[in-house]
This record gives structure tokens, sequence and C-alpha cells, in this order.
């Protein structure tokens, strides 16, 4: 079994959350120093990172491809890219089915970008057929837009076939990858994809401060002319770092010096590979024994990403959710409240340092909170028949 | 003489600009924890935070004002208020000397705001008298903006004289303070200020990552209607900390954990008064020693700041500014280029986490800089005279 190498004495409650996560103290320790962000070693590490996550995408400068650095949450990076790339008669298809593709829609609602919404429901992953449809019908459509995992349940968005269809009508792919990048591999070749937005905070273990994008060059800088936001702008941010090196504004100095440690922390790991294996182990260790104490799970187990997972409330009307989060909470485990609109649900998220042993330590404290709690969860009949079938066995 | 309580083996370079700049060890220690999000805990944090920095500015919740903390650097702050503030038939004026105020203008032509400008050269303080009549004369102008000190030179713009013209004429007033607040006295009353923006890594020797603002509850509740962005959208913000106290989107934890120390400290050292006087000392100190070996300021001294200070490249024609950072960098001390369109300058900060005695080694260090590249500064005359005589009449 795979235990977390730091002792629980030097450590914080630990967080089950999909960002900001558990960091290493090593991540943390790094931001012990403050850098002069116009400074040249800063400058330097500023573009050693620009170019380690391309190398995680398995892309590279001489094939068109950049990464921009942006302050402040994922969701400013998200932005940037419509702010920047979508031009004024330009207009964007939104596939959603969750919070975060909600949250694209009201971003171009307010940005008075023209847009239009497929919705699927909470529980079924984005459907290519009628974007396919709607690509065919509707030419003024510039651009297609994707959560890759929603973790509004944790479902994960099939972004191979939407890509497919939506280079195949040659338009514009924007994926957000905020909670997957680093951990699932991501194909920008098979999914064609021109601009990805992801979090320093998310897979890649660092600490909140920054989003980054990786960016088609040739794509992003035929976006000159109609900007909309200037801290917003994805294109000047990239001439910044082409001119200098540097943000073109204050940097999070503190957050890109953890970053730089997380980056050298994944490769020691043994890469996305090694990363994505361990929150998957964490995430069966996780359902598997939330199973047994008998909480479901709200997706089918073939649309679940290993990076959140959302479980119904119990049915006894014993259970409060503030209830159950303070317990846990006073034992030095947070977890995630729910965001589904249709159920009554809380998450539990398998990212950030946290190995299998934690996960096994949060069942042991949510176990004990049951009890606590007097709670019934009717807990799975087929494990109790065979668990009773074992009893049984013993006894003959 | 003040000297570092900090051991310099124990340091980095010290860093003499405008920010991020040298913090404690004990505001970087303070980023040694994740902190979740959502968790009470952390929001609590948020909460105390937010009243903490209106007190700083002698305000309060009850008399209609409200502290705002946005991800993102300073800019973000202030582009977030003409973002929310400024209704789409309004128009801004801007008092601009240099690049700050130039990057406010910058904003507006991004967001197709209406806006005039009114400019001063880069060493004279905005003038209210040519406000005044723009002010009679254009009823269409809303709102009056305008940078308390601008660090293109370390200028002081006179935001009373100012904040009167706008108040009398009933426009609303937005002071960007990103580096005067927390060390330069800024009465809210006298000024009319309705929005001031400033930073957590300026005066207040936080860490960067986040801005924020100060604004008056009623004048930003009025904003509803033709918002422009998601990201940058302040009264949604403050609904967020209305609703539940959170952030709207993942804020950066370990800079907010490291503000709070901040401020604690900011305590410690006696608040405004005593912060803003260590920094005036060390503004007198370091110009006074430069003079002496006969560096010119910029500014007039009526009008500089104690914040930064821009000095002229010496006449020397052997004298390189890349080699000089570069010399003075090798003994730990990080300067800053200059900003200045009309002039070749370089800049000194004298904020952040410096003593007296950090400034009285920077100056060691110049000195023995311009030995090494053998530069002939024609040094203060009347301080050589001065030594000279009391040379002279030592020996006598």
């Amino acid at each position: 079994m795979q235990t977390n190498p730091e002792l629980p004495a030097s450590r914080d409650k630990l967080l089950f959350t999909p960002g900001p996560l558990t960091t290493s103290l090593s991540v943390k320790q790094a931001m012990l120093h403050d850098a002069g962000s116009w400074h040249f070693e800063f400058n330097a590490k500023v573009k050693a990172i620009r170019e380690k996550l391309l190398s995680i995408a398995g892309l590279s400068r001489e094939a068109d491809w950049e990464t921009i650095l942006l302050q402040g949450s994922g969701t400013f990076g998200v932005e940037a890219v419509f702010a920047t790339c979508v031009p004024s008669n330009g207009k964007v298809a939104v596939l959603t089915n969750g919070a975060y593709g909600e949250r694209m829609v009201l971003m171009l609602q307010h940005a008075k970008i023209d847009h239009v919404v497929l919705r699927t429901s909470e529980e079924t992953p984005n459907d290519s057929a009628p974007l396919e449809q709607l690509l065919r019908e509707d030419k003024s459509i510039t651009h297609v837009a994707i959560v890759h995992c929603e973790t509004t349940t944790g479902i994960l968005n099939p972004i191979e076939e939407v890509g497919e269809v939506t280079k195949r009508h040659g338009r514009f792919y924007v994926v957000d990858a905020m909670s997957s990048f680093g951990a699932i591999p991501i194909d920008f070749n098979t999914t064609g994809i021109d601009y990805l937005i992801s979090s320093a905070n998310k897979c890649l273990e660092g600490v909140p401060g920054f989003s980054f994008v990786i960016a088609r060059r040739s794509a992003l800088t035929a976006c000159e002319g109609s900007p909309r936001s200037l801290s917003l702008n994805l294109l000047e941010q990239l001439r910044g770092f082409d001119k200098n090196g540097q943000f073109r504004y204050t940097p999070p100095t503190h957050s890109v010096l953890a970053f730089e440690q997380a980056l050298k922390e994944l490769d020691q790991e043994g890469g996305v590979p090694a990363r994505g294996a361990r929150y998957r182990t964490n995430h069966d260790v996780l359902v598997s024994g939330m199973q047994q104490m008998g909480f479901r799970a709200y997706l089918n187990p073939a649309v679940q990403s290993c990076i959140i997972t959302s479980f119904f409330y119990p049915d006894d009307p014993g259970f409060s959710y503030q209830d159950f989060y303070r317990r846990l909470s006073d034992k030095g485990f947070i977890i995630y409240p729910g965001k589904i609109s249709q159920a009554d649900t809380f998450r539990i998220g398998s990212v950030g340092r946290l190995f299998e042993s934690d996960m096994r330590a949060l069942l042991a404290a949510i176990r004990e909170t049951i009890e606590e709690m007097g709670l019934d969860l009717h807990a799975d009949t087929d494990a109790l028949v065979d668990r009773a079938g074992l009893e049984a066995a013993g006894r003959s």
C-alpha cells in the first residue's frame, strides 16, 4: 500500500477536494523565498516551467505551441481564452453538463459574445451527435468549448469524439482541462485541441495563484485586433513573455516557485502515468470502501473520473451534511459539498498529495462518524451477505 | 539605527523594487499550510482580513464600506473597478503622469469605455485645475481616476485636491493606491474616495496573489446591470463574500495566509505611521547616500514619495545599466530598471521588509560597484568640500 511519506504531526487537515489541494511540504517550502519578478533568475524559472508544461503535453514550441501563464484562478484563464480569441463576429458552441460548463456560458454572456449551448443532464457525458448537426447547420460558430472533467459530478467528457467533430468542421477547439491535466493523458493530435486551460493547483500539485493556457501559437497570434480586456488578454501576455520573459503584471512569485518544485516532484513520481495511477488507486479504494459502508456513488462507473466522486446523502433522515462535515473536519479530513442541481450529494476528491493510506484513514473516519451520528446506511447487501457467508463458513 | 532582525545567511537577495518585495520569514512561513478554500476556518480568516483592511483605512462596514479581495495582480483590481462600476454610457477622466496612469487608459481602450485623459509630464504632479474646467464643461464624465504614488518615477500625486474637485462636481472617485496604501495615510473623508485599489504585496508586506478594493458599498451595489467580465466583476465578487464568506473562484490560499500574518506584523510595528516612518528613513538614507556618491535623483524632493526613487544614469559613458545591475545582483541586491520615457534612469525602492541597515548595505555595494566599474560620478562637490574641510581641520 502506498503510504503518505509526510508525518501526520507536521500536516494540516487533509483536503479531499477538487482544489486547492493538499501539497507536499517541499512544494510549500519552495515558497520560503522572495524572488524579483523582473530578475533574470526568476525569468529563467518561468521559461523552464512554460517549456516543461509543453513537454508534459507532448508538445513543443518548434511545433507551433506555447504555454501562457496567467495570474488568477483557472476561471480567469478560461475567460482569457474567450476574451482574446473569439472575434467580435465569432460564436461559441458550449457543451455542458455541470457548473463549469455553465460558468463558460456565464462568461460569454458577460462578455456579450454570441454563443449556443448544448446541454446534457449532469450524469450524462457530452454528446458529439447534436454538435455535428449544429456545426453543419450553423456556419457562424467559430469555436467549440468543453470541460474535460466536470468536477460538479466528477464525470469525464469525451474530448476525443467532440474534438474529431469540431476539427472535421474546421472550428477552433477549447478544452477546460482544469482538473484532468497532469493525471489523465491528453493527446493534442487526436483531439485537435487549439486551447487547453489548466491550473497550477490541480493534478500538477502546485499551490493556487495562476492558471495556464497551452495554445497553438498560430491560432493565438491570429487573434490580433479586437481585445476585450487588458488583464485577461492572452495574446498580450504571450507578447510579454516573448519580449523579455516576464509576466506583464506582477506574478504570484511564490506560487511560481512552488510550481517549479511541484513539476520536479511529478517527474520524481514517474510523470503523468504514475500520477494518474496513484489517483486511480485512491479513487478505487475510496469508492469500494464507501460502497461497503452503504454510500451510493452518483455516477455510473463507466463515466466516472478518478479525480472526484459525488456520493448521495444517506437515506437516513438523521443525516445532516453540516454535522457530518464538521465531525470529519474535527478528525482532520476536509471533504467537499455537492454541486449537483437534481440530487443531494457531497463530494470526495482523490487528488493532490494523497495516498492510499490517506484514503483508508478517511474511510475509517467516515465509519466512525456514521457510528457517532447513529446513522443506518443499509450497508451494501451483497457485501453483508458475503460477510455473513464467510462468518457462517467460519462457524461451520 | 534600525537593523534587519533576519540573519543575512537565511535571506534571499534583497529586493529594492516596487514589488514583489522582500517579506519577513514569518510571513513566508505562514504559507507552509494548505487551507481548504471553502472551509469555515479559512473563511473566518478572509473575513478578518477584509475587516482589518477597512480598519487600517479608518473605515467600517457600518459606515457603508466594504473590502473586496480579488485574485490576480493589482492591475486586475483596477480593471475590475472600471469593468464593474462604469456604466455603458459612463465616461472616465484619467489623470496621468506615468506608466500606471497610462495603463488605466489602456484598460479603458480595451474595454471600449469612453474616457478623456489629462496628462502632466512625468516629473509634474497631476493638476486639479484642468480637471475642474473639464468637469464643468463635460457633464458626461461619471468617474475620475488617479494614481496616488506613480512608481514610474516615485512621484506622489495630490489625491486630496483632485478629490475635492471631483466630489464638488458629484463624480465618482477612483484612486490607485497600489504602492502607497499602508505606508502613506489616506483620509477617505477628506479625499472623497469611492474606490481605492491596492495590493497584498506592497506596503502591507504580504506576498503577491491578489489585490483588494476598498469600496463605498452603496456606490458598488448601484452598479448592477451591465457587467463586462465574469472574473473581473467586483460586485459579483462582493455578493460571493456576502453569500458564504468565500471567494467566488479558487483564491490563492497561501497568499491569503501570508497576508494574515503580514497584517499582524503591521500592528506589531505600530501600524501605518510606524511603517511610513521606517520607509521615510530608508528613503532619506538612500537619497543622501546616493547624492554623496554623485547620483542625481530625477524628481524634485517636494514631490518625491518615500516609496521608490528614480536616479539618472551617471554621465560617465562607461556606465552600463546591465553591468551595474548584474554586479549588484551578485552582491545580493536587486534594484529596478527605469520606466521614464524622457530620461535614462534606474529605480531603487525603499519598501518591504527593509531597514536602515539594508539601505546602508546597498549603498556600500553601490560604492564598491562604482569602483569596480571605474566610473567617475563627479561626486557631490559640497560633500567633498565638507570632507576636505574636515580633513584639513583634522590635520591642522
